[in-house]
């Protein structure tokens, strides 16, 4: 299993909103075939598993992170194919919460008399899935921020001297993980003043680009800046009010971005758009896991808002102190017994700096949006 | 070595001004004997053992954390105490800066024909003996902030609700760091809101107490708190100016406080007390380890001088955000080239929080104090 998991990481950010799912088919201990879910979302997993092992698929073992499907899309689903191939023992991660699935896979597995094993390293398997449950469950992608900052969570110097806080391996591993997303969530602030390009720029090779998100309340962003001059290759969005001015909306249009409409908030520190709104819009457009990477009013609001699931922590080693800026601005924050909490989940170096993962614990289970 | 090292910590917090030293003889490949130095920093680690040993030590290797001493003192030097219990061979960590030593105790033991090798985990004895040599040299102890925030370097929300925000766990490990130092340094404002007392709390007997040190250039420590109240009982010095009020000198030193008064600072923001003075002051007291427990404002000060030498970093795992108030108040840090660096050297999960440790690295390998 820990293999199909590790498969299956290959395919987060390539295939919303469907999941990504690994298989491993072993037979007398071997491993003899291998599939994760191919770009777009198609084939699946184990398709691509039973179609590399042929006719020795008969007898073996199938690992897999998901449930199979078993529902008719343009493909036979994935029950029936096991069941067809041979197999005869089938060890399942995780159910799949999609209504068309939810232990139908698994009790047609059962009915052709291959056993079944479920729950297998399910909780790597639920963290692997989480974009995926969550835009099934709730109609919104996983909301992952990250942050590069210092020491004490800083992101620059009282002065505003905030280029390479962290180092170049660092910087290398941010666009690993912006890779790994759907979607890449900036506030207009940043977009405005640091014209990011937001790509995907790793060697080897143009991987798939995640879609680029701007939030931008009044359109402020420059139709010369990249995110704009870019966006008839790399799918862009701005997400806006309902009452943002009608030119700059045709002119961004005009320039291949796609411009959402959506409800003023009424948070006065906040990003002036409806940020329940904002993670509903994304979601219908299909995309199950959002980076935030920036600035510090956005990730304040979404943390106001009680919508950050993960945060990815980059973190030199060093001190600005209290006089410089903070990743995140005001989070509103008054009692103690109101704080979020995060349950830390991994920490490795990179370079000579830190990466962080910590998830959010929410007592009841489920997010407020 | 590793034993020696450990046997070594033992003895930190305890026998400032001296060296916190561990020992053990080996023979035939089996420890026979072992030693650290005691409280009040008689008698050595190398007595010690060869104490244990009796005539069992001849023939033995002695592997010590620091060069034994080499000057006649209330006894007789541990160079000559190896030679006359007839050791063959010493493995040593590291020599010893002080010029009454200064290898001339390895050169003793090579002069009788001992077999002495140099440098082994030298760098862990650094790091161990960091207080004792930077006293030797520098004539001020070493510096270590303690902070125990939230992930983002938090110690309060905007209303200043502060209370525990790590767990019990961390905090009982924070006693334990206190009873390793030989001081523990809190601001005017932290002693005068807060009424701490300061002092090691742990299970399974009465450790020594750190000497309780609170910088206080206004004289403002109401004598109803209990850093003077049980001043009687537990050393207490408060760093004051030149110019306080005598009065208030006056009734802490009845109190059984040592008041120490030294020349102003022109740091607008900081303590309002020269702070190369206050540590100069406390190596003068023979105090090699200091940790340092609040608030922000010294915190920020002390940045500011570069008088930090480490971190012991309680990081809860909950968000406050920008609103919140900083561990580190203004660092005055302004270009990214002036930031100060750290090396992280542990990190360990205390309950529910985590305890980093970071080394502050400098370039010249010298403080400026």
């Amino acid at each position: 299993m820990g293999s199909a998991l590790a498969l299956a990481q290959r395919a987060l950010g390539r295939v919303a909103p469907n999941p990504a799912v690994g298989c491993v088919l072993v037979r007398d201990g071997r491993a003899i075939a291998r599939g994760w879910t191919q770009p777009g979302g198609r084939p699946h997993a184990e398709q691509e598993a039973l179609r590399h092992a042929g006719s020795d698929a008969a007898g073996a073992t199938a690992y897999v992170t998901l449930e199979p499907c078993d529902h008719h899309g343009t493909t036979p689903p994935c029950s029936e194919a096991l069941i067809a191939a041979g197999v005869s023992r089938c060890v399942v991660a995780m159910r799949d919460p999609d209504e068309r699935v939810a232990g139908h896979g698994i009790a047609r597995l059962r009915d052709a008399g291959i056993e079944v094993v479920e729950g297998v390293r399910d909780a790597e398997a639920a963290a692997l899935n989480a974009g995926y449950v969550r835009h099934r469950r709730e109609g919104r992608p996983e909301v992952t921020l990250k942050l590069a900052t210092t020491l004490d969570g800083r992101i620059a110097t009282r002065t505003g001297e905030s280029q390479w806080i962290t180092g170049p391996e660092a910087r290398s591993r941010a666009h690993l993980e912006r890779a790994r997303h759907d979607a890449v969530l900036v506030g207009s602030g940043t977009a405005a003043r640091d014209d990011p390009r937001l790509t995907v720029r790793l060697g080897g090779g143009a991987a798939r680009q995640p879609t680029r998100v701007v939030l931008d309340s009044r359109l402020r962003l420059p139709l010369t800046h990249a995110l704009v001059r870019d966006a008839h290759t790399v799918p862009t969005v701005v997400l806006t009010r309902w009452d943002a001015p009608s030119d700059r909306t045709a002119a961004l249009n005009d320039a291949g971005v796609s411009v959402a409409h959506l409800a003023p908030d009424d948070d006065g520190e906040g990003t002036g758009v409806s940020l329940t709104g904002a993670l509903a819009a994304l979601g219908s457009r299909g995309l199950t896991r959002v980076l935030v990477e920036g600035g510090g009013r956005l990730a304040g609001a979404l943390m106001r808002a009680d919508l950050v699931d993960r945060l990815i922590w980059f973190r030199a080693p060093s001190l600005i102190g209290g006089d410089g800026v903070p990743a995140i601005a005001g989070a509103g924050v008054t009692g103690l017994d109101a704080v979020p909490t995060f349950r830390q989940t991994s920490t490795i170096r990179v370079g000579g700096d830190t990466m962080e993962t910590h998830e959010r614990v929410r007592e009841s289970g489920c997010s407020r949006a």
